[in-house]
């Protein structure tokens, strides 16, 4: 099977303004996101400076995928970092955002309070854009431990920000090194010519390099071989029949469309031999949150005994959530589900949903692949 | 509760056409149908006196529910019938459709062969029009007893024209009783108060009354009362976000539309007593043919321990099914399913899935409830 990595995108992506880029100053981050509201039609690079705008990036599901929307926050806490080296920067920003403007800092007299209550609110801000995936919030206090620590050391806040802008692209090299890792563990579990189902999106758009379950199957499609990959549209935003099958059908990946309700019957067939999927959050216990629609995948898989797999970066793993119990799940809007509204009808759109670790076989990781019940001991503090 | 039943629209109608009704012949029948394509938005009435367009109205989904097309169905029979009848009726037909024009007789000299031979093509086109539910096939065999034994007795085409008519009206009064006993029965077995979940719409607008697994959900509001109805969108049609919500919110029926990858959720909540669904065909074991999704909702409803019912008239169960397995699913076009082809994406459009009797708690039927290993004896013939 030709495979095709090359066409693979690159989703998040963090650079430095050169000075064609005015009115931005040279120097500035810019962070880069392939804006998925629009794909498949039209692939349209999104270039950031504001850190306001990353939110709103990250709440309209431009950019999406537990660890994408890591990268894209801690990118957050860089751009806010910036803009308090650059005085010229605030000159240019738009009105438009909604959120409260900072109070800008002379830098010669650094009130350190005043600049860490500056960065907190940013942190904050960014952690609340989506409250379930466990990797925004991860990444917010990793990125929040290093300006604490560098304040606190006595660095200023050029500092603060290159060592920031660093982070961001060590979490990047990581995501990479995650997925890389992730595929292979992931691929050597499938069988031979492996035929899955999918939900959502854990692939290259939900990530910095090819993903997390697809990771696995691109790196299956390398190796041993793909069958036919099934993917669920994913109502209601519809990340399979927008992005998945975009992406795989790209590297030439062999890929069916289904309706999330003609899953059952797909996997009753059995000609699948794993549903494999992407987490935002896997508790101590190995309950998996994840796009809703993968509790029901797990009974119905767990029923036909049909390999039951979720891949994830360790980062995804939260040893301070329990169980699934303890994780609060986004409401969207009713207009994902029904775009005008009918009089006496209401909606529910949970973005996510709690996946009991007994539906579980496997969780694919970048530190090997455990069962539910191992997490616990292998990713003790 | 107040459930306004008077707002439970009429989907399938029999007529004879008046003298304003020209060009149509007066006293030619005319089928009826509210045209489900259009709904929500639009409540369009469809008059239609050319069987032709009632296959076309079958295919295209204008008019649907098992029920609801057997009616259709046999509606067509009375159609084709009455074009023997009205030597005008021809002059007016627009040729636009596909199918083969069938031959006029002269009534003068029926050549009764040539007169099956021209009914037995209608009946086959007709019953082509959707291959899975079995209620389209028991309609239009009932009708071609009808007329096999009509002609075998002497009759002429205008005595056979206005028998079929007359069964027609039957079976538009018999669904209604249908309806009628289905839901009491229905109705008794549920919680004072029930939440419940559908699938699909086997509501008014896939019967000549208020539905199936709704009839069941009408009575239940008008007397014990319905907390909830979570009602599924069913992709990729959307029978559940265009038709469900719309009959029961202009019933006063409470309703909160889900997406069909929700409902795991939503069961595994705690808050629903009991699923419940209509059905195109059930297998004299019991094993239910219905809209695609049933059979994910089914195991889901088994592992969480939440009754799953099936509401069906009598025409529904096939005892010359054995099993599932005898069922022939219904493919559709993949435009239903990806607005606009991707390149390299195949689309998988089953219309219908089988949900194996043992999932199934009980069968709700107009003579009455049983458990699936029942049906057997119960409808021995």
């Amino acid at each position: 099977m030709a495979i095709e990595l090359d066409n693979i995108p690159r989703t998040v992506n963090l650079m430095r303004a050169r000075a064609q880029d005015a009115p931005v100053p040279e120097g500035f981050p810019i962070l880069e996101i392939l804006d998925q509201t629009k794909l498949p039609s039209d692939v349209l690079i999104k270039r950031i400076t504001d850190w306001r705008e990353v939110i709103d990036a990250i709440k309209l599901l431009e950019v999406r995928g537990a660890p994408a929307i890591g990268i894209a926050g801690a990118a957050a806490i860089a751009l806010r970092a910036a803009e308090f080296c650059f005085a010229s920067v605030d000159d240019h920003r738009s009105d438009a955002l909604d959120f409260d403007r900072v109070f800008v800092i002379d830098k010669e007299g650094l009130d350190k309070e005043l600049y860490l209550t500056g960065m907190s609110y940013c942190a904050d801000m960014v952690k609340g854009a989506r409250p379930t995936a466990v990797n925004l919030a991860w990444a917010v206090d990793r990125c929040m431990h290093l300006v604490n620590d560098s304040i606190a050391s006595g660095d200023d806040p050029d500092i603060v920000a290159a060592k920031l802008y660093d982070l961001v692209e060590q979490m990047i090299d990581d995501d990479e090194a995650a997925n890389r890792s992730i595929g292979s563990s992931g691929a050597a579990i499938l069988p031979d010519d492996a035929c899955v189902l999918t939900h959502c999106n854990a692939g290259s758009l939900a990530t910095s390099f090819f993903g997390t379950a697809l990771g696995v199957i691109y790196e299956a499609a390398q190796g041993r071989g793909i069958r036919m990959v099934y993917a669920d549209e994913t109502r209601p935003v519809c990340q399979g029949s927008r992005l998945t099958v975009w992406e795989l059908s790209r590297a030439g990946v062999p890929v069916t469309l289904i309706c999330d309700d003609m899953a059952a019957s797909v996997l009753a067939s059995g000609e699948v031999d794993a549903v494999i999927v992407g987490a935002d959050r896997i508790a101590a216990n190995g309950d998996v949150a994840n796009k809703i629609g993968t509790l029901g995948l797990a009974i119905i898989a767990a029923e036909l005994n049909i390999a039951f797999l979720v891949a994830a970066p360790r980062s995804t793993i939260d040893m301070s959530t329990k169980t699934g119990a303890d994780i609060v799940i986004e409401q969207r809007d009713a207009s994902e589900v029904l775009e005008r509204p009918i009089d006496g009808v209401e909606v529910f759109n949970p973005a996510f949903d709690v996946t009991p670790a007994k539906y579980v076989d496997w969780i694919i990781t970048d530190l090997g692949v455990f069962r539910p019940d191992e997490l616990a001991l292998a990713f003790a503090k």
